[in-house]
């Protein structure tokens, strides 16, 4: 049993932990999360690598086996940089959210997500580098965040901003990649507005498939570990949500 | 002259910049936003007693004679350490914001800010210390911030959210003490919702009154500096907006 890392700027990582406690054989887990730091999705290219760096850092002394980056914007912006620092195979959410959009064989694609995402370009190429021929869109939803953090997922101010961001797409797509942990929350109202019609993608709906091929086989089972960077009361009530009990992470100042 | 340190976790803090030039004479800034890590609204208190002391180590080996926190989180929440470690003068936005609610000479009083902010109590507690018979109502507003961050100060989007946060203030309140630094642009727009003859103070309003008597006097005229942790490209534009000029600021990494 190996002990895999996962990465992200908060507590939305819980969803994929989840996904692996679920789908693998008894794996441990090793969860950080910089919510001393978070957002990322606003912060410059550098200061995500600088802090992302000090992630790896952390979870590398842990002994973990393989880092998902469970963050969408470290996924975008800094995944090749991070794999030419570290040798321990990382896995990010971009890749398996194209994946999850090309397996529903249809050519509108949009995506969501932060600015950060949005700008890096990273889910279009490769995208397009696997299907040259669909028509993407694509728009930043910084809103969704705070929104989904106040707990506001339907309703008619959540109804007003998913207009506001999605009129765009109306017609305009049949699959729309949803490339931030916390927009699966606002799920059923981005649906009601654009129609059943449309899928929505979780980019890390599929993560799992990409961990089995990394990880060791020893039967040492590992106990999982959670650790957070401020607020460990939030971790406890976010883990209960996600993961059906309560977890008490615990906290580390990493620089 | 002398030389005023300003902290903000962001670039909110310039609107006191503005009143510090316009209202002195001649002294100059050093300005410090802690872009790298904003928001604070819903950071830990010991996340934001060390993110400030990092902030006033900083200033202080820039070689401030004062220091002005313009950050309403930090005010609130952290004011009482920082001057129990430092000998450097301190002023905080909630003594200002404090007199200047008082000055309206009205007896119902509501205050909006964030988690922290509202949280701390620092503000009723202030208030009712001067004035033991008002009646205090308070609310956090999380998403007002983000808001403003997107260019929605009014429309109908704004108008639901203001609604959502304020509807308990409506006829209970004829003073409402806008606690951060970003909520001054929603003015209009909750001016609009609770109607015109209640009072808004911004809390930032009255600061500069306090400044004087910690000036020393000498002649040596100093340059103003601008120092953020993170995206200086942001500083420019929006110090175009907030001083009507275009002011580069420079880069820092404090810790």
């Amino acid at each position: 049993m190996a002990k895999i890392g996962v990465f992200d700027s908060g507590l939305g990582g819980l969803s994929v932990v989840r996904s692996i406690l679920d789908e693998t054989k008894g794996h441990s887990i090793c969860y950080f999360g910089d919510t001393a730091h978070l957002p990322y999705g606003s912060k410059s290219v550098e200061t995500i690598k600088r802090l992302s760096q000090q992630a790896f850092n952390f979870l590398i002394l842990q002994g973990v086996d393989v880092i998902i980056v469970a963050c969408n914007t470290v996924s975008s912006v800094a995944l090749p940089y991070l794999n030419d620092i570290y040798k321990i195979p990382v896995i990010g959410v971009v890749e398996s959210g194209v994946e999850a959009a090309l397996f529903t064989n249809k050519n509108r694609i949009g995506i969501i997500g932060t600015h950060n995402t949005i700008k890096s370009g990273r889910y279009e190429e490769l995208l397009l580098n696997k299907k040259p021929d669909i028509k993407i869109l694509k728009k930043p939803c910084p809103l969704f965040v705070p929104l989904v953090e106040e707990g506001i997922v339907d309703g008619p101010i959540a109804d007003m901003i998913i207009a506001k961001y999605l009129l765009d797409f109306t017609g305009k797509i049949d699959t729309l990649i949803l490339a931030c942990t916390h927009y699966p929350a606002l799920k059923k109202t981005i649906s009601k507005f654009l129609g059943n019609d449309i899928e929505l993608v979780d980019a890390s709906m599929k993560i799992v498939s990409y961990i089995e091929k990394y990880l060791k086989k020893d039967e040492n089972k590992k106990k999982s570990e959670f650790y957070v960077t401020d607020r460990p009361e939030n971790f406890s009530s976010l883990s209960k949500l996600f993961l059906d009990k309560s977890i008490k992470a615990e906290i580390v100042n990493i620089g």
